[in-house]
């Protein structure tokens, strides 16, 4: 099939929608390697044999970014059931998905991880739908700067809609959970999926929203890394933030439904495994010491946490 | 419940299996300090609510081991509902199942990642059955002592039952397959499960195959140390090996039933993830050089390699 064949609703279409993404990309490339001062996002460029494509943009070994990736993707095609059942819609159907996706891993321990994605799904019978948010994982929780963020994240879900943060930032810890664990990957931020147009809102209105989720991904990192950039660190801060990755890495493999489903579905291994941090260590039995800085970040690894009143 | 309440069959006993596991940790533990030389097995003594505990043993940075683990456990008590599903046994039996389970992380990229495990399960209605095995991951393939390993194990199968070592060995390359990278895990060696009393063989003589299985754990791997530990190697070797461990990571976080069960079922995270390998390292879209070691290491990894006639 041709992207053509779904047909367009008025005053919203999924085409708009990919070239946005694509834009963003870019966008934060740019805003990246500026930022870095010295890495340099490599491209590669990735086909979908049942249709659509992508590029994976990923920087190695910058000043700041360790390890980071920006993917957007622009598939569609006849539905694997695999897709299917995992939205729950009718198997024989075409289906359009496109998406931004982020992670940057930053050396300085000092400096937390984010993890960012928008995207947009729409089958041929007329399903459609927005998800993606914006989470943190500092390997230091900063309690001011856990504040800062979350009200950055209120700010753009109140622009839109009241009950926005609320559910969303439920949403996010409920989902980043790391069960067998007991603890969160970090201090959460925002994440909905499967937002569709209602009475109260339309398919326009929520691509405003999801715009912008995108666009403040740049000014929110960009202020995070600006911050913590020259925060001193020494073997005993890389030494947690290797355990701490360690933890990332367990959800990601053993949790995420995105990974999950692009490991079933057999997508490209290296863009779906880019979100892996490098550098890791898994320790047996680490226990922090009381009142250390590692014992405190952990006790705020939870559900449920008011950030916004802490 | 008490251990006795299971019946105890004529000639072959639960206990007397729990017993000989316990003593084969003690004997791994031992060898592998003598064979280390500076290591410490450090002991964790851990109780299950519902019945049962173990003991779990682990050394970091020895002078070769740079994190190793030997665990053992002897398990009781009404049978958790996961546990009926997974063995497809009916809810409300009372189950015992006791295990000795070991993973050695080397730091030397010359010497191979071993694991071995060996157990036993029984229910109070009758059924039992041993499992267990051992696989070898080496960073660098050797040829020969590939073949060396899989003549070991082969002449132990051979002694009990002409059929299996071929089934075994197949059956761990199907296991012990890391199916989103379309590779083995490693060399592969032998895997069984389920393995019950039949016309052919009672369960005191497969007691005494699993009793071979296990007391081959020390000469095979002892022998593999001493034949590596005085091998050169730098960064690049170092480099490798954590990538290799990330693969190891990947397997056991995404495949191993152990692993999963473990976490599903609420087990003692530390001992279910003593198997993960310290300092790893995910590399974006890493390719070995032709004609390099890690490209033929590489090439290995893959199912049905019939190494003793290689």
């Amino acid at each position: 099939m041709s992207v053509s064949s779904i047909p367009i609703p008025s005053k919203f279409n999924k085409l708009q929608v990919s070239e946005w993404f694509k834009g963003l990309q870019n966008d934060i490339c740019k805003a990246l390697e500026h930022c870095d001062g010295k890495g340099i996002f490599e491209e590669e460029i990735w086909q979908r044999s049942g249709g659509g494509g992508g590029r994976t943009m990923v920087m190695k070994d910058g000043s700041v970014i360790e390890k980071g990736g920006v993917g957007f993707s622009e598939i569609y095609g006849s539905m694997p059931t695999r897709i299917a059942e995992s939205f729950r819609v009718e198997r024989d159907n075409e289906f359009f998905a496109t998406g931004v996706s982020v992670i940057i891993h930053p050396s300085s321990p000092m400096i937390p991880i984010i993890h960012m994605n928008v995207r947009y799904f729409e089958t041929s019978c007329g399903k459609r739908w927005f998800g993606g948010g914006i989470d943190l994982t500092p390997i230091y929780i900063d309690i001011n700067q856990a504040k800062d963020f979350h009200k950055a994240l209120k700010k753009i879900c109140d622009k839109h809609h009241p009950a926005y943060y609320s559910q969303f930032k439920e949403r996010t810890d409920d989902y980043f959970f790391i069960k067998h664990r007991n603890e969160t990957r970090g201090i959460g931020g925002i994440f909905f999926d499967k937002l569709s147009e209602t009475e109260d809102i339309s398919m326009a209105a929520l691509f405003e929203f999801v715009k912008d989720v995108g666009s403040a991904f740049i000014p929110i990192y960009t202020g995070l890394i600006e911050e913590n950039r020259n925060e001193p660190y020494g073997e005993k801060e890389k030494a947690w933030q290797k355990l701490r990755r360690g933890r990332y890495v367990e959800f990601n493999l053993i949790y995420d439904n995105g990974t999950k489903f692009g490991l079933d579905t057999g997508g490209r291994i290296e863009s779906i495994l880019m979100s892996l941090p490098p550098e890791v260590n898994w320790a047996y039995n680490y226990k922090p010491g009381p009142g250390t800085r590692e014992e405190m970040t952990q006790q705020y690894l939870k559900k449920g946490i008011d950030w916004l009143n802490l």
